[in-house]
């Protein structure tokens, strides 16, 4: 257990910043020749919390074959509408701050801001983030979903350190508070 | 001498991507703590000719005290307009493709691409960009002058390494052909 949990940002993007193509394509993503699992599993280890938004977890609901990936976890899906929660996730209208205060009051281990663009800025804007590990592909693709949504807000990092796994790179920052 | 001039950009940007505030300034960038000069004069023996935009030229000529700054490489910037050349610069306005055509038939060291926005793209749809050295400053500034702009182009990357200078993160790139 930490005294402190920390949210953070674990997310890849291609160099241009996309998280996916307009199509919600992730192929750029996973033709990229990375080594083992390019560190999920150990960064896994350090979360029990997950916070996605609708549109990520509708993608991943039609892409993953089996079982839902985050069973292990507890899983918090943002929608505005009201949905009865499944025995994977539980859905939530309430707002960033108000959950997140909420889960950090709470022991626990890390918690996972898995996406997307919208949910991101919110979290970003209101300075909810604590760490961003951003894996880079080595690739350009023009346009898509974009990670960083233009906006009105700054934050400023501090470098933890890179890792490479192949054509992958990691870029691990402290969010300045 | 290389056989091979290869048409390198080098550029810093924010970790959201922005080569400069919407009001052009740089204050996020150079107020990063880096190391010694964060291997630009490095980088900088390595070419001998330089292109840039014309708004890059003007920033530079406006900001930049005393010389300027590429005064013993050769250096070629575009413009749309008919402009009479000065003893550190020749102004052009060939296309990208025919400019970098002629000056890969000679030979030379490589060739640095300094920016901005709109003429890196004109560079990058056309394919000319043979390498891409990115530095990627520890801040998210929001908006302002991207380095890549949204357009229909794709590059695929080969990572070759990463250097870090304290708080900057180099990205070294080849762009496949």
């Amino acid at each position: 257990m930490n005294n402190k949990r920390d949210l953070v940002l674990y997310i890849a993007a291609s160099l241009d910043g996309y998280i996916a193509t307009e199509d919600d394509s992730l192929d750029w993503l996973f033709n990229v020749e990375g080594e083992g699992d390019n560190g999920i599993s150990e960064f896994y280890e350090t979360v029990d919390t997950v916070l996605m938004g609708k549109k990520t977890y509708d993608w991943i609901v039609k892409h993953e074959s089996g079982e839902f990936p985050y069973k292990n976890k507890e899983c918090y899906v943002f929608t505005r509408s009201t949905m009865e929660d499944t025995e994977d996730v539980k859905f939530t209208n309430k707002n960033v701050v108000g959950l997140t205060n909420e889960l950090k009051s709470q022991e626990g281990s890390n918690i996972w801001l898995v996406g997307g663009g919208e949910l991101l800025q919110s979290f970003l804007k209101e300075k909810l983030v604590d760490e961003i590990i951003l894996t880079v592909a080595p690739t350009i693709i023009g346009k898509g979903i974009p990670l960083f949504n233009k906006g009105d807000y700054q934050l400023d990092l501090i470098l933890k350190g890179t890792r490479t796994f192949n054509q992958f790179v990691e870029l691990h920052y402290e969010v300045k508070k």
